[in-house]
């Protein structure tokens, strides 16, 4: 008793500064279920913590920036660090501890730049276009299917709308939604909310009732392809899309397999390839929507802009080819670098008689953009 | 030029260091894409390697036991261990860097021990029951309902089996497969492989198409209920269970609603929840699995098992038990500490004229043995 006794002040000064730190914060919605941290405050003030009991330096890096953490005192080797606000939307992260890349256990795993890591939500006040609500619900369905391109067996996901098992003699449109580089067929589903997006627009009237085929589009890439956005970069992608994917949708869904009934629309090297591949295949897409593309520029100098470098003749005839094209739209984040090109290059092609429909939002080059993106694209398509 | 040629030699030995390391070992194939590390030889012998560059002390924590891992020279303070030959089957793992829990970059994120953790798959001689076959696959649905036990919205994971979707007027039996402690809805589908054990056996004529239903079956502890398995600590899940998970599937998914057509079955924790639950309701199950269940003892002492403290009244009148229940079905892993009361319980619940069918599966209490028990208790239901 005696030595419990003292152990109490101890316990009691830990409690206090466990309090000071959060209070007027809750767990992130990103967390797995019961995990404490990290937390979010009113202000958006990320509270970060993680045990690191003989460790000399620990960081969070963060999109908007690296935060030291403090050793708390008087426990048993728990670091913190309360953050400056945070950016509303969807943020990958890790620790570093003594230089180690450390995810975090308290946070969901998500898939980007090319690994399950760290990722928090922090809620966007007044906007609720992808909470869970209570209006009828889609599924999100795995299937296996071989790749001729690849001679082995990939996985993709299909967001089927609600309604889809009861209304069995209906036919559905398509969306089909890549995501960006390190990501993969779990990105749009987990960090872009697919599902509640659709199921919002949807209950609301304000989307049409798709079919949303996420698929992953990594593929090798040629060794010939020169670096950087290109045809001959994107042909194996093409093909996968072309011979195996859409074919494996129209085989296994109630779509209706014409080209103003689907679409192609990805993010950032998704948006490339949405505009490569899609532009160059009107026979099968009559929709198109490149979200945060770095394609025409502004994270490396790839030199003015010239739309016969990627879909080769397409404003020979500009006519036939908005007559072709129901939906042609680009967006991009207002901080993200990319910002400038797209604009530039939306007015470059508006000159050259295209058809371009354009919308940008605030945020920079991350999920809340391409969440927008999607509640804004959506509900255009298959009008 | 001068200064690249100083570095030659040191990278000349990096790259030996990593050879030595590597010879006759691949990528393990719970790897995300692309990983090197961890890798397997052919004897089983794991490399595991992480950047620790400021570190002191890099351990990895198997179940198999606890390697030290070395920093390398002349690297950039890359840490490397070579294991001992790993048991067959899925682990998990964790990386300590100065103490600090880490997961490995390299590897997928299973849920498991109620976080997203790393794993490694290590393949097992001569077993190909959950390889990824050319044969036709199903699918594995996501879709969130509404539970008036929790008054939240939670998510279940359904495998429908090929042609579930093509054959509109055929309805089919459901197995409902829970969980172990610290796990969820993703522990079958990921760990488990259930679609792969499914697919394999309903390819081979060997089990009969059927739904499988993955429910998250961590629900609130009601405060009063006593430490360990009881009635009272499973009435949340029993609710949840019998008024909102089967009604849900038998909603939106073409079953066949009735006890002969439902099983109840899981691992560990889940395997006590289908004793418990299952047996206590054959209005709704006619089938019952339990894999690897701590119910009978063997983690913690619980004295001699007497199944009227769970089940009151089922061996009242054993003919009548015998009748309603198609199959009651027990496994454990040869190396579990659970296999000795369990054994001594089948032979206990035998003598008192139960009719239980029992197998053991070498293996400790991990994946391998549920895999196992899986494969061996499917082709049993619905017949």
């Amino acid at each position: 008793m005696k030595r419990l006794l003292g152990l109490l002040p101890i316990l009691a000064l830990s409690a206090v500064c466990a309090f000071a730190q959060t209070t007027n914060s809750v767990p992130a919605p990103s967390n797995v279920p019961g995990a404490e941290f990290p937390r979010l405050d009113s202000d958006r003030r990320g509270t970060f913590q993680i045990k690191a009991p003989d460790a000399q330096h620990v960081q969070v890096n963060l999109p908007q920036g690296t935060f030291e953490l403090a050793k708390d005192d008087g426990d048993e080797g728990t670091w913190t660090v309360i953050t400056e606000p945070l950016e509303p939307g969807f943020h990958y992260y890790a620790f570093r501890v003594d230089g180690a890349m450390v995810f975090d256990p308290g946070s969901r795993a998500f898939y980007g730049a090319s690994r399950h890591g760290s990722g928090i939500e922090v809620p966007e006040p007044g906007l609720d276009f992808y909470d869970l609500k209570d209006v009828p619900h889609g599924q999100l369905r795995t299937l296996r299917y071989h790749s001729p391109v690849t001679d082995s067996w990939r996985q993709l996901i299909v967001y089927t709308p609600p309604g889809y098992d009861a209304n069995t003699y209906a036919r559905y449109p398509a969306l089909y939604l890549q995501h960006g580089g390190g990501e993969d067929e779990t990105s749009w589903a987990q960090q872009g909310k697919t599902d509640l997006i659709l199921d919002n627009l949807i209950a609301a009237g304000k989307a049409r009732p798709m079919l949303v085929v996420i698929a992953n589009g990594n593929l090798p890439r040629p060794p010939d392809a020169p670096p950087g956005y290109s045809r001959a970069g994107m042909a194996p992608f093409a093909a996968e899309l072309l011979t195996a994917i859409v074919p494996t949708i129209d085989t296994h869904f109630r779509t209706i397999a014409d080209p103003q009934h689907r679409a192609l629309a990805g993010l950032s090297m998704g948006g490339g390839q949405a505009f490569i591949v899609g532009l160059a295949h009107p026979e099968t897409f009559a929709s198109i929507g490149s979200f945060s593309t770095g394609l025409f520029g502004g994270i490396r100098d790839t030199g003015p802009f010239n739309i016969n470098d990627y879909v080769p003749g397409l404003l020979d005839d500009v006519t036939a080819t908005n007559a072709n094209l129901d939906l042609f739209y680009l967006s991009c984040g207002q901080q993200d670098n990319r910002i400038d090109h797209t604009q530039t290059v939306v007015d470059q092609l508006r000159a050259q008689g295209l058809d371009v429909a354009f919308n940008s939002f605030s945020g920079g080059h991350e999920w809340q953009v391409w969440r927008k993106s999607l509640h804004d694209f959506a509900p255009r398509l298959f009008r």
